[in-house]
């Protein structure tokens, strides 16, 4: 068995992370899952946000952080994977502010394709994106592709 | 370079992944950073979420889910090493809702030290949460801990 208080200090700190008690402890598990997907999204826009502007030459090219972006990146894409983001009963419609198309529940086969497709483009990115500027720029539009590919088929436009 | 096309495709996916656009089109790296940490925190606590109860026999044990919790746990205790988690002027007082104490910045090297802990605690228990209950039971008060070492010296009270 766990200590006592071992357990006292994961819960807290589990509970307390991120200040996200208060959502955490009413939310329904399809809630949550939409929550995942959201924070998640968010990171990928992040990571990305750092890389696009390399890329396309608005921002300074800077090893260092092109490498950590596409670290985090890579993963990110392997957590998409865990079938707990996908929890039945979390399309929009569903669960507030859900963007996410019922059709993912009828095809869960083929966007499970799609997550593989984006975690093989987040690994070459990975490769390539603290090389130098050309190797970033090579790999960063098949990561692009990969989103707009699942967000095409199984996202709703905003509203 | 990059195929102008395949540019606007990444750029719009990386834009409007999460709904982020609003936020993120204006954001400083230090709110940006800010953002981040709270995206990730929140990803933690999820995984916590899953299996902490479990680990209290208040769920039952599903080594499926324990196993994908603990992998994205890993995957998230990976990511927190990238220095623009910890951009300078993101402390509480800086940015609106940060609670990182300036203390952070001071001892830059004893943060990465934590995180270096909870990188391990997360391995051990990526390890162990699968295996059977009393392995989850045995590994996640190491996490916890982690958990609450780095947010005792380093996060201020929620007000």
């Amino acid at each position: 068995m766990v200590r006592p208080l071992t357990l006292a200090v994961l819960v807290s700190a589990a509970l307390l992370a991120g200040g996200a008690l208060p959502a955490q402890e009413q939310a329904s598990p399809a809630e949550t899952a939409h929550e995942a997907r959201e924070a998640q999204m968010h990171l990928q826009a992040i990571s990305l946000g750092q890389l696009g502007p390399m890329a396309q030459g608005e921002a300074e090219y800077d090893a260092a952080v092109a490498q950590a972006a596409a670290d985090n990146l890579h993963h990110l894409a392997q957590m998409l994977e865990a079938p707990f983001y996908w929890t039945p009963g979390s399309a929009q419609g569903e669960v507030e502010g859900s963007r996410a198309l019922p059709a993912i529940w009828e095809n869960m086969e083929d966007v499970n394709a799609k997550i593989t497709a984006f975690q093989e483009a987040a690994a070459q990115l990975q490769t390539a994106a603290g090389t130098d500027l050309a190797g970033l720029q090579s790999a960063i539009g098949g990561v692009g592709e990969a989103c707009g590919a699942c967000h095409d088929a199984y996202r709703a436009d905003e509203e």
